[in-house]
């Protein structure tokens, strides 16, 4: 096995004059250099597999860089050698000639008309008429409801503000790694852990220009996903130095490496406008989302235009995004993709509107809270939505009547993720013994393995314990597109189920054949065959060991496996609690107290989902009070290690409250809605509402760091970065 | 990972007294040590995955001794180190008390009145009354058809002869190894090379007492089997140190353990005797078959006894066998396991029978060979069988006509082997490039892989190159039966077939779809869908790639898995001709020229057909001439390695010639017979055939060797071993 190490660019924009390898290919131990040059062209294809879509030639070049780079940290070459310090060596001596170019790394920068421009042939999409000059713009979208003008004619009160975020990453604490090995024959096998095999395997395919069925990739456990491995970085690199070498070939990125080359999610900049009645009736919201996409389209500023208006019943409502190129890596999918961003701004804004209105911030989301029948901003009607539910649990609950000190406040803010289905398949095998396998194409990245079993023993009428799920590659099982989306428990759920059932199936036919009478005269029962009816005779019941055992007599083994393309998911809406104390001298701000309340659909293994809305809540917490790139004037990041990007650590948390609402998905077996990403939505809204409950000064820009709160408590505008 | 080393016994016979671990488990760097007493107590009950069936019982006592030890080699104790060098260290610091018992090595002795009985609770089944009495013959099978003493009194001559074979190892190139890990859960990976994961799942189950579920079995590529690998040795030993240790647990098996402690077939003692008229009619045969089991019962005897004279329409036949107990290792499955012992024997005879009634040996065959309708000695009558045509074959081959020189022979010598059907599960997933990946449950041997996805190309008419066949894990597929008794081509193949229809099936639905049709009125043809029929309107056909494509929109990921329990396995016939040269001088046999005729059945991937015939060929000639375990007086084996047990090498062999006699198997989609195993049988009668033509002396006693032929020339009677 040789070990590989990429050259990456010091350069946030530079054209490559000239890349010499020489010297690197004549260190003793390198055995395979690549570069752009070794890679396919791959043509401008949309493709997706689960959560987002690529771009499949954007893809490529994010991989490795073709002319020029675009961001700091963009791979340029990769060597393999007989050890990762020899690889290391060898990247010293690559020798690569740049033409240094001006950059730009913030969204209304990139959005002037004399910043420089990433790509020459990307042309801004979705304006009419179509553009002839190439822009960092890659497209905007817009939706409309009724006639927001006349709703702000209409408003007693209009609030209009502006919010920015950073980028923020996922923070996995495994870095991405694979291990690929290409036969002579082209067979290849990819060992990478990621959100997807299959992903790995498509994207793979095409990067290097293979067939799909050449490649067998096995998902190995991850480390921590988050959205952030739901794209490949790696894997075609090691795929071509493998073939180059004939050896397998070995990369894992650095924890620097994963902060200078990999998606964090945009930072962004979103302007809120909105109209209400002095009864609180909101009339009309106008909402600008401008996101960075990094240096390849691609921002998930669609996801925060609909998520952060989904929540509320308004008459009138325009938002508009904008998916803007920079010189930053570009932006993977984080937890709820997009849906934060916005959601920061619509809901801290909700806050400003109560407080100009006086109306309690919980009442005014109840009155304007979207309902069943509800028809939303970005386009659908909504049906069997638990979003009410969540706001008068939230009133109910005694968190929300505690007394505060001096320095502490109190936030709301809720929000939305819509889930999502598509392509799972799922086998479950009866083993000799009775015992059960069951087989999901999903990595494991929230405890949905445990969560499959369940499903398959309910049906079964089977311990759980007797059921072990396992994640299999993409030669074991059909094709299922990627974790993400929360779309794993709902659509890799369905399938299951209907697997099981299509065992429950087969288990009564054997019966049949065993007692020589009819399949529709055996009733299936707590994982026993019972005869049925008046005429299907009298016989002991056969249990499904029995059954197994003896499977070779009446006709074979007994398994069976599901493809479907999942439809019906549920939408998740939640309203979380926080209270903080601020530190006026520090400016430091501590989480007193968290309740996340959130419509679940129905859990299906309670603690997990406990876990999820924790989760999302301490990362959301992160996003509001620390988390920051911060880069130099050249465009090089300045903290790119866990040291000074401060993610938060046990310590810096309570205890976090959890309320689960089951309002039934009537289109899933289980109920089963998502539940991963709805909670990452409200935290930093959640806080920013405390802060200003607490001291009566709005922050509207993330991170609340202590230097910057404290600056906004001396009254002192702290310097405004772009976003 | 620790690395595990095993303890064994010294002696061929042995009670063990005590086992004292102090000094072992002291030692640094050792981890955990298991002895017997670390294992259950398997109660004695019949298993079979493929080939062979297995106690359960004695399959745990072979993993390791309980109370008695009873062959040099027998696994005592099994120590997990930090290295492979600690320990073997630690292997000589554990202090084994023994009471040396008498043994037995040799079938005629072990079943003698006054021999050492092995176990004191195995009595001779098959015979009426129930003995009371403990003995080395585990069992006796017994096969009658007519009446064989009328049919002697017929005959106008009578030949009575006694062979002897000796135990031959498998000869497999990659020793016996395994990984496992064993989880604080339970949950176990097993990475080892076999004939069969589902095998060494179940059987590992079994003898450690887990849950079939909790365990993983990984098919690693295997390094050769021939049968030897239908059986487990170091699983249960790996789990429990693992278990025990916490720690993933390997252990590697050096070529000298291979010989000491892992099956080979049996020895035997063949007593043939032939009654016929003058016009070459065969009236009557008659056939005793003892053959060695080793340490535990379960020698292919029985079938020995049914192989031997299947290839024959004998009106009045008895055939018995014995299972015989003695002290060496218990003997596995090999290659058309039993048959080539009897074989030798019947085949040695018939020839033997035609010298002496001056009738052509091929001819005397043909006038005596089994047709369709010959109800065979073991039972069934035989129906679309392709026995004569081989003969007919052989006597139409330039072979058969060339001149021989001086102290040149020629030997014929013909063959069956049933063949296998039995479980077997399949899955065709189509990606979506449009290539499709073919997973099946058995490891592959004999080049099954390239068979699978040819007969998968077919059904979906697309290029075999679109096809990836792979090999699944017990997770990845469902329960298949081992790879063994020529059954994977079949089963195997009738299982991927049925799943590549059931997936042209999903293929037609799919393109219904599309154009909004009845599925009926789609036709598949050369991988493309049509509308076919009057009204089923005008459309452009559709390619796989294209449906693969689109295959979200139309329902989801297309795969589809099977799981059969094969009937209708076709039986194997082969006639062969072999040319030697015999140096007078010291002993040496030349192979001249070989000629293999088989009936296959139909060649699915013709030249890995002619490699299993050659390769049969190649080790029965080993058997015929070289292989021999040799034993000292105290029951240690003194040659347990590849210099002094001597296999064919490549410059002993002549090229071997094929002929494929194709009689399609009705039963079979594409016709399938197995053709692995029946290449092996005729050898060693086929040698001594040529040998006795060369030079008018026969040996009837395996090996061939120079020393034993050089004796028989100078007409000494060289010193007979029993067997």
């Amino acid at each position: 096995m040789l070990w590989a190490k990429i050259k990456r660019s010091p350069h946030a924009h530079a054209r490559i004059l000239s890349i010499n390898l020489d010297k690197a290919l004549a260190l003793p131990g390198v055995k395979a250099i690549v570069t752009g040059a070794d890679f396919p062209d791959v043509p401008p294809e949309k493709a997706q597999i689960g959560a987002a879509p690529h771009n499949l030639r954007d893809l490529s070049r994010n991989c490795i860089a073709r002319g020029k780079v675009l961001y700091e940290g963009h791979a340029v070459a990769a060597v393999a050698a007989v050890s990762p310090a020899v690889a290391a060596e060898a990247l010293d001596l690559i020798e690569v000639e740049y033409e240094v170019l001006p950059h730009v790394m913030d969204v209304e920068a990139a959005m002037a008309p004399d910043a420089p421009v990433l790509h020459d042939d990307i042309f801004t999409a979705g304006i009419e008429p179509r553009p002839t000059k190439p822009s960092n713009v890659s497209k905007v979208v817009r939706f409309t409801k009724g006639d927001v003008e006349a709703g702000f004619r209409d408003a007693d009160v209009i609030i209009e503000r502006r919010y920015t975020t950073k980028p923020v990453h996922q923070g996995y604490i495994e870095p991405h790694a694979c291990l690929v090995s290409v036969a002579p024959d082209g067979q290849t096998t990819i060992w990478s852990s990621s959100q997807g095999q299959f992903m790995v395997r498509a994207y793979t395919a095409r990067m290097v220009g293979a067939d799909i069925a050449n490649i067998r990739a096995i998902p190995a456990e991850i480390g921590g996903g988050f959205g952030g491995k739901t794209i490949i970085y790696l894997e075609p690199l090691a795929y071509m130095l493998s073939k180059k070498s004939g050896r397998p070939v070995k990369i894992v990125m650095s924890r620097e490496e994963v902060f200078r080359a990999t998606g964090p999610t945009s930072g962004a900049v979103v302007e809120v406008k909105l109209g209400a009645k002095k009864d609180g009736r909101i009339t009309a919201a106008k909402t600008v989302l401008k996101y960075q996409a990094g240096a390849f389209p691609g921002s998930p500023v669609q996801q925060g235009c609909i998520c952060s208006l989904a929540p509320y019943d308004i008459p009138n409502a325009e938002t508009t995004g904008y998916d803007v190129l920079c010189n930053r890596p570009k932006v993977a999918a984080y937890r709820a993709p997009g849906a934060p961003i916005g959601s920061f701004a619509v809901e801290s804004c909700i806050d400003e509107l109560a407080r100009e209105l006086g109306i309690n911030p919980l009442e005014l989301r109840r009155l304007n809270g979207a309902r069943d029948g509800t028809k939303a901003a970005h386009g659908p009607t909504w049906n069997n939505i638990g979003y009410l539910r969540t706001i008068e649990e939230a009133m109910a609950h005694p968190h929300y009547r505690t007394p505060l000190g001096p320095n502490q406040g109190r936030g709301i803010a809720c929000g939305f993720w819509h889930n999502a289905g598509g392509e799972s398949s799922a086998a479950v095998h009866v083993n000799e013994d009775g015992t059960v396998t069951v087989t999901e194409g999903h990595p494991d990245i929230g405890g949905s393995r445990a969560s499959m079993a369940m499903m398959v023993a309910e049906v079964l009428g089977v311990p759980f314990e007797n059921v072990r799920p396992v994640v299999g590659d993409t030669t074991a099982i059909g094709f299922s597109a990627s974790t993400g989306g929360s779309r794993v428990t709902f659509a890799g759920g369905m399938a299951v189920t209907q697997a099981a059932q299509k065992v429950v199936e087969e288990l009564k036919k054997r019966a049949a054949i065993t007692w020589d009478i009819s399949p529709d005269a055996v009733e299936w029962k707590d994982g026993k065959a019972y005869p049925a009816g008046a005429n299907a005779g009298s016989f002991e019941p056969l249990d499904l060991a029995t059954i197994a055992n003896r499977s070779a007599r009446t006709g074979g083994p007994i398994s069976a496996e599901v493809q479907i393309n999942a439809q019906g998911q549920g939408p998740g809406f939640t309203t979380h609690l926080c209270d903080v104390e601020v530190d006026r001298e520090t400016g430091a701000v501590k989480i007193l107290r968290y309740t996340a309340i959130q419509d679940v659909g129905r859990a299906i293994h309670p603690s997990y989902v406990e876990g999820q809305m924790q989760g999302g809540v301490a990362q959301g917490i992160g996003w509001a009070l620390n988390e920051e790139y911060i880069y130099d004037q050249d465009g090089r990041l300045e903290n790119p290690g866990f040291l000074d990007y401060r993610v938060p650590v046990a310590s810096d948390m309570p205890m976090i409250d959890t309320v689960m609402v089951e309002v039934p998905n009537p289109r899933h077996p289980f109920g089963a809605r998502g539940v991963g990403e709805v909670p990452i939505v409200p935290p930093m809204a959640a806080v920013a509402n405390a802060i200003a409950d607490a001291t009566g000064v709005r922050l509207r820009d993330l991170p609340m760091s202590p230097p910057r709160l404290l600056a906004a408590l001396d009254g002192e505008p702290m310097r405004q970065a772009a976003e």
